[in-house]
């Protein structure tokens, strides 16, 4: 680990960004979100779809937060109807490399479980 | 994203991966447990110290699922009184990166939302 605690200050300021981070994209559906939205941008029903399992109120919720956060855009079009229309921004490629060892981690620990049972 | 969508099965196993590594390692309190005994193994009590804010049924649940995963440690040493020490296992070391790259997103993010103030 390259963050290797150097300092008190230094593993603080690291255990404080691993809160921040987690705090972000933390929890259950964020991350799901924002995955679902990289393939192409989505209406509100269409995301729902997409992770299975999202109420309505807490999708609206998550995608206020990772709005706030500058994760994902949020586009109304002036059609009749309103078309309001969901999509990552650019910044939230800066998550690719959380994502890429995620997903590395997760099917590494899953083949490790299968292993120890 | 080396995980880049080439089709839809290797993008839902991405996506399971990345669930998988949320369930096991996501919520508020687990790498703030991991990150605190990579200094060194400690009882209970010095646990509950290190991550303020946890409450002792809290910890010992999410002490209780580490060591299922594998990634925590629990000995116990037949002193008088009977002592507990937990520590990281060998394994737990196979999440460095995913610490490493939520260290540098956290650290950025906060960069990035100050600037944008």
């Amino acid at each position: 680990m390259s963050v290797e605690i150097e300092s008190h200050a230094e593993c603080k300021a690291s255990i404080h960004a691993i809160e921040d981070a987690i705090y972000v994209i933390g929890g259950k559906w964020k991350l799901r979100i924002i995955v679902a939205l990289r393939d192409s941008p989505m209406r509100f029903n269409e995301i729902q779809r997409m992770v299975s399992g999202i109420s309505a109120k807490v999708l609206s919720n998550e995608l206020k937060e990772l709005e706030m956060n500058g994760l994902v855009n949020r586009k109304v079009y002036d059609d009749t109807p309103v078309k309001v229309v969901y999509s990552v921004t650019e910044y939230s490629k800066s998550l690719n490399n959380v994502l890429e060892t995620l997903v590395e981690w997760g099917k590494m620990h899953r083949e490790h479980i299968k292993t120890e049972d």
